[in-house]
């Protein structure tokens, strides 16, 4: 894939596999074991695998061995604070959802603060003013190895 | 895939597969054709097809036709206002590799405003608050059919 600096490259390089960022939402919702989230997902159990293996290598999941009584050792996996970071990215994909393909049968979640109050994504400016999103472009940084077309 | 009403799902539905989201991000750029989404990208010509085919569909780009001297006619593909509102799940995933994964050669995108200054996203409440990120979390909605575990 060209362009390797490029941020949302970075991203999807982690999580632009088929499945990954629903292990993710589902990670969020509490589940740390594998058959939650091959149950839970239908995701085969091979694929499942080498998702896990890929979110913990990029440090989104954190490994850590259980054993129940009887049972062999097995591994949980939680997020880490880059993993609870991508709550953002879910959020984004929430509310793009929600604004332009809403689902006909309502909404199945919502982003609330502790209190249960609603939270949306907003374009906030240096001095803390939210905008108006028509203003907000994606432009080349200091970094860029494009530019817009024409 | 489970959960058909989840807003995530819906949208992976539309930009989930693999090189959908960097098409959308040269549109964005202002790249109109097959060709510079192409070469540009780098994705064989029957993926690219089925992935422009899908996009058009999903109403978050508009095919129109062109023919340039001497050419047969041919299909550009522009943003409608619904692909132009997925710069919010890019800009969340640029700020995401910004955080957690900075690329070592540094910035290639920033958003910003016409004026050039930096904006980013932030979870904003129903008084125009922003609020710490880590208040915000993911939690059924009016028609979940999901409750987070244990």
């Amino acid at each position: 894939m060209s362009e390797p600096g490029c941020q949302i490259v970075r991203t999807l390089d982690v999580v632009g596999e088929k499945w990954s960022l629903l292990i993710v939402r589902n990670a969020l919702r509490g589940q740390t074991r594998f058959t939650q989230f091959r149950d839970q997902l239908g995701i085969p159990s091979d694929i499942l695998s080498a998702r896990l293996a890929r979110l913990v290598e990029a440090g989104v999941l954190e490994r850590r061995q259980y054993r129940e009584p009887g049972s062999r050792e097995r591994s949980s996996y939680h997020l880490t604070e880059s993993g609870r970071g991508l709550r953002l990215v879910l959020a984004a994909m929430m509310q793009w959802s929600d604004e332009y393909r809403p689902a006909p049968q309502g909404v199945a979640a919502v982003v609330a603060d502790p209190a249960g109050e609603a939270l949306r994504l907003g374009f906030v400016d240096e001095s803390g003013t939210v905008r108006d999103p028509a203003e907000a472009a994606i432009v080349p940084g200091p970094a860029a190895t494009w530019r817009p077309e024409g």
